[in-house]
């Protein structure tokens, strides 16, 4: 029998976490970088397909690439982020169905069949882990600045170019454009001084219904 | 200075959490289902104008109108779930800019301008609410059995038809078809009878690179 995490947990997770635009002159080792993945890694996707791909963007050379894509008003925050992930995933996922899906990779025939239907996949369930992400990151006790002003355009150009390492990586399948940036996440310590007064949320009676 | 939750849990929210298909006999009462609402709305979306509606199907009836709309190898486990909350997103969330948003609510011209721009961030941020959901369920000790494998426009027209409650509820507009399924996420207090072998995951070095 499970129960519910303790109110610290809970308001670490949810209730105070806050999108943090400055963050303390802290590095963000490569240790937890991968702690991140290892915990989000375990979030639920169709099929187990996960198609998120990330980018952790650190060094100053990796952010002067960033940079001419970032709408005006995230690039001083994101310049000076410790590190700024590229959510991003992969529209040919399912090409990883017989090791993710072993018990039935022809699940990858939906997706070869409708263009659309993939499309759709891809961008939900890459959707979902970048919310795995952005909870995990809080559960190790980061702080976040997830942020979509951006143009995906340049990004996925820089980044995710024809034949780049991270294609080759998954499946030696290298297709020209096949991963396509979704949102940023700036990450590191959050600092209280850059946030904002906390916006209203609407109710339950708003939002949900039962039935 | 914030610390990582304890290994406990972590692993319920992540490492040992699982895919339910089968639940206890166990009411999921109407303030458990608040209490999961209230954790999952603080949760980030762009420019916090949170686009998911949730319907908790948790009668007879309810589950009777969801069952024309389930793919065969969902039924039962559906049917047999103690809820099932359609996960949806509201294709006029910019509507409630003046209220979520009330620093800049002409936000939500970028919307009107472009009905393109505003459809995929209603989807990206309706998944990543679906998340969010997901990860405050198992917070709370509740097991999910998310799943896409179901007909939208089916489940949209019975539960989401034009002057529904949930539509009214939220901004007083009535525009046949504003409201558009997601993804459903049974709910209860899972039971391992159900649960299928553990898949893989991919490794670090194959989803991430650092730059």
């Amino acid at each position: 029998m499970k129960h519910s995490l303790n109110k610290e947990s809970l308001d670490q997770l949810f209730r105070e976490a806050r999108t943090y635009n400055a963050f303390a002159e802290r590095e963000v080792s490569d240790q937890v970088l991968k702690e991140l993945y290892e915990l989000m890694k375990w979030g639920p996707t169709s099929a187990n397909l996960a198609p998120a791909r990330i980018v952790f963007v650190r060094s100053r050379e990796g952010k002067e690439r960033l940079r001419p894509a970032l709408a005006g008003g995230n690039v001083d925050k994101t310049m000076a982020a410790p590190v700024t992930a590229i959510i991003a995933y992969d529209e040919r996922f399912y090409d990883l169905a017989p090791r993710l899906f072993p018990h039935y990779p022809q699940i990858a025939d939906v997706f070869v069949n409708s263009p659309e239907v993939a499309e759709s996949t891809a961008f939900r369930n890459g959707s979902l882990q970048g919310a795995y992400f952005i909870l995990a990151a809080r559960a190790l006790g980061l702080d976040c600045g997830p942020m979509s002003g951006f143009d995906n355009g340049k990004v996925d150009a820089e980044f995710f170019p024809v034949s780049k390492r991270l294609e080759r990586s998954v499946t030696e399948v290298k297709v020209e454009g096949r991963i396509k940036s979704n949102f940023l996440c700036n990450l590191g310590y959050g600092e209280a001084k850059g946030l904002h007064p906390r916006l209203a949320r609407l109710s339950f009676e708003e939002v949900c219904r039962v039935v």
